[in-house]
């Protein structure tokens, strides 16, 4: 329901004009060096207002330590970190309350808890994610701290009709454009592609890509809980995902298993290893050794300027508007967020790969 | 791990060359009515040697129920159901088990176990998904006695190069083709094309489409466990499957959102719903109303009869090609195994919305 | 780990001397009323500072709701309960950071996890449980909405050697006493008993029962998910419980079966049901309709203001006198942590009843 | 429901009079040696007809591997266990299928199941335990493996009103009582006892004690998942188990703190440790490296042979005399049961403990 996770387990709640946005870390072990500092840059990263393609609601995300933590280090006890929300507009709302939005959780969520929270779309809405990414910082940690070569990057790979197979190198070359694609020269074309959908009132999808490198060989559970089947989960979970690939994805069905197939080699270190990684990096549900690759498609973003017709909960025809404040792609801030649950994922599997060592 | 599932809840055991594959399923309620006939047809439906594209291991796959069933009603106790391995062959992967096989998961297995059985892949083998077709099928049985009107229905969509956007209606439909193509001109290219593609030893990926109808509103619990992740933790935890999409997937990351979203109307019968379905059945994780539709992208099977390098496990240069029984394309017969892992997941959200209906 | 429950599940979170204490609860259906005065009676009733009886820690314990609530009733999202801590006095234990108290968790909790919050006992300490009265007042308000007739009642059955066999029939008559025992004659003897330890520096132990009525037949899952099962391990996740039996309890390892069976009979209404009840309400697992009768063993309180002997983190001999805050037996204060737990358990077995009702 | 732990997991299935009984043993690490010959010595120790004072049906109870073992190893994935019924005879219960037995699950399971299987009791017959015996001599095997020194005895404690407090040393010591008590000279007038039981169609309810020698210190989860939380729901889903207690237990409550408390000391070797052991080798949780100590209540067999006032399934008056193949105390042959769910208890810890181990 609200927790992921079996041995690193997050249980987040808040909703988006309520108080605040909150998560649960549970199963960190004790005495692991935590920095609030990267929790909160991680939030800044997805924070909107960054640019003048996300949304203008502007809040710090202060994240604040209401358990878990002793002198800069994990207790053992559940870690929890709580972003107040400071910008909260509810009011903005109360029109929509009563009308079912296009694309949008409403109508289902009405059907299904009677009673739910309708400003700002509640708990269904994106601000969701706050925690998931203060969560994905911890993880972050986590992760280095047992493999400090692990690097993690996702970037932007197309928004609408731009794509690029350019891979970043690091966080940082990533950063450096608006959208946060590293292919600059395509990185413009999307910026004028936002700049011309936000004065048409319209918005558009997009994908992101992810690589983690410096991933030991081993994690990952056979069968139901395979590395690849728990990244789709976690993706899936993310609002607006229609799609996820890992390697060569869709791509390989249409491919001959000769040109497939990853032969195994001895590398320059002795270590057995695939010479390609068509696989994207596991093999029958564990990683083995190579980097990590998957890519996540995002639907356009529901919210429109343009006039949608729909229906209100009475089942009367309207026209709904949405003047508010809303991304025109939800892909650029979405980067961090699929970083975070990345980092999720590898961490739960990292503390499981502990306990089901082999003798 | 070898459990999947909260609510209709499986747990499945056995290896390739072992003497059997069985799977738990608890949560049944009692008195269900559990016809075995229709169990042991979706299991012939998976079975091996039934056209010239599939391989030739010849066994009868007959279940047996070991626990559960009384006087032909569920008892609310583990059902079990088990299918011995009748043509088992461990003598015809002697000569394998020191190899790491390409794109096989030798390697990560014996990585991660140290002793993993290895006579044909044992536990990583696709002759697991045998106790998934039974369980699913139960599964099935579960959902129609809850919802009468649902209909699933899976068919191969793409093979190789060789792809088709026509829906069937029916599984009978589906079931005309030798490859499950139920677009019959696209079928004859794809046969003659495994036809080539045996005989030079290779193999090839693929694509299956899945439709639901008949769905009710409200299936689903957002955020971590949405109807979309949990069927994409599904599918994925299928061997060879690389990519996973809802709706228009990873073509709505092209979409605007003007394009995109779908409006809500009053049908006829006086029931909001979305007038069309980009989404592919549901919003916000929640099940809308209109059909559920996914695909579902396979690799090429990695086993191959030509010859390939790899590595032994002592790091050895080795060449192999596997002469064993092996499928040109998962896909024809990982039909069925999609129908059955969408009806676990389907049956697992029927009775955890029996638990969750709203006051 | 820091999570209770399957269907109706609480996560906890917070130590004695942090911010505060919070409780998630998950899988809550959607538009239950919830009544927030009726969460803040109970926890009145946890409040340390009550009577002469229990410790001087003295703080409201308001209750904050931070998220899940709508126009005061459930939405189907997470509703987070935090309790501030207003009294904190993390200076109170610096002196024993360094030093392990004899029978508290600082010697395990130090082992294993290396860096513990150590302030007042952190997470281990006793003021953990005010987010399980919390929680336990919700999962009451949701029992008794689907129950009506269910009535919870836990009160003081023995303090030290003082006992009583008096079964109240309200919490009203339970609260008369500040110890909690209905018995009033037997309760001024604890009284006394309390007041003479207190003077001592000396503590004590003692059993609380419980009596649910109006209890529905066909709660409890078989086999490890008994009734009895889960109640156990509910009560034996109190601090200082060592003691939990059902209906006769230990009783019934000395009594006959022809003495100790509950013969059934129809009753009045025309119901079938057990004519006694020394089985304590539950047969093979599930409730029979009979009340629920349980009983939970409480050692003495490990704080002593007496001087003990025991060592330093560093294994130097030390003796320690607890001056803090602190009360001389558990047992009265726990009475609304169990009742809390009973509830707990309960409207978990309330809502997978619903998932496993029979067809 | 029918699974049990979480990092060693246990699911079990089958019914009294079905073809057999079966456990999935899921979580094992790869390449732990398993001794076949060690299991089927507990399950002769379950076995009936082992003495005059079990049952007398009939069986071998010869353990199949169905799954998860190569090479006299495990393989990582789920070991199977299955133990055909060899003396079913659904045919002494026929006439009981109408009938509620006094205080069996006989009512209950109707009720919540419609269609429970009613031969011998079907899914709630003590012949379920022999699936937890096969696993506990499993997780015995990797507890041994993990903690060469640790050492499980059980024994009978108390039959009706004959108690012993003495602690045998060896499971070798108990075996010598064919009631399992290791004070012989209270053996002898248990044995007169159940002789005189058994001849007047009567039966008595038991204690059964457990010393575990050899605990590292650091097993177990604070909070809901301590140590004894989890003993107490093992114990509790044990048929006829209607009492608890660890340590002191229910004497703790009528203790002083002064008295009860263990002091912690620095021993001959150097390590810091409780000088006394009332709590019973836990704090807070978590093993403090002292043996654990606890003991378990059964209630008298519910079956007799003289005759009981009762119900039919329509409520029907009826009087039920029961013939079959019953023990006169559940006890004696419950001494491995709580052995083998001990020993689960605590695999599923110590792997636990590797995944949550401090940095």
């Amino acid at each position: 329901m609200n927790t992921f996770g079996r041995a690193f387990r997050i249980t987040t709640f808040g909703e988006s004009h309520g108080v605040g946005i909150g998560v649960v870390i549970d199963g960190l072990p004790g005495n692991l060096p935590i920095d609030i500092t990267l929790i909160q840059k991680m939030l800044a990263r997805r924070r909107p207002g960054q640019s003048q393609f996300t949304s203008s609601r502007s809040e710090p995300d202060e994240v604040e330590v209401l358990s878990g933590l002793y002198q800069g280090r994990s207790t053992g006890a559940p870690l929890t970190l709580w972003i107040a929300n400071r910008d909260a507009r509810p009011e903005d709302y109360s029109a929509l309350a009563e009308v079912y939005r296009p694309s949008h959780a409403d109508f289902t969520y009405h059907y299904k808890y009677a009673n739910p929270d309708p400003r700002g779309g509640g708990r269904s809405s994106a601000r969701e994610t706050v925690a998931r990414v203060a969560a994905g910082a911890v993880a972050l940690q986590l992760l280095q701290h047992i493999y400090p070569e692990l690097r993690l990057i996702a970037w932007t790979a197309a928004i609408g009709p731009y794509a690029s197979s350019y891979e970043p190198v690091s966080i940082e070359e990533v950063e450096k454009s608006p959208v946060r694609c590293p292919d600059l020269s395509i990185s413009a074309l999307m910026e004028a592609y936002l700049q011309q959908l936000r004065e048409e009132g319209d918005t558009t999808g997009g994908i992101i890509a992810v690589k983690v490198e410096g991933v030991p060989v081993g994690l990952g559970e056979p069968i139901y809980d395979k590395l690849s089947a728990r990244l789709a989960y976690a993706m899936f979970s993310i609002n607006a995902v229609k799609g996820f690939e890992m390697g060569e994805g869709f791509g390989s069905s249409q491919k001959r298993g000769s040109a497939h197939n990853d032969l195994f080699i001895v590398d320059e270190l002795g270590h057995i290893r695939p010479a390609t990684n068509n696989a994207g990096g596991a093999l029958g549900g564990i990683t083995s050794g190579a980097p990590l690759l998957f890519r996540v498609a995002f639907k356009p973003v529901a919210t429109l300027r343009q006039p949608q017709r729909t229906v209100s909960r009475e089942g009367k025809p309207v026209v709904v508007a949405i003047e508010g404040r809303h991304d025109p792609c939800p892909v650029p801030r979405a980067v961090p967020i699929v970083e975070a649950m990345t980092a999720i994922v590898l961490a739960d599997f990292a503390l499981l790969a502990r306990a089901s060592a082999h003798f």
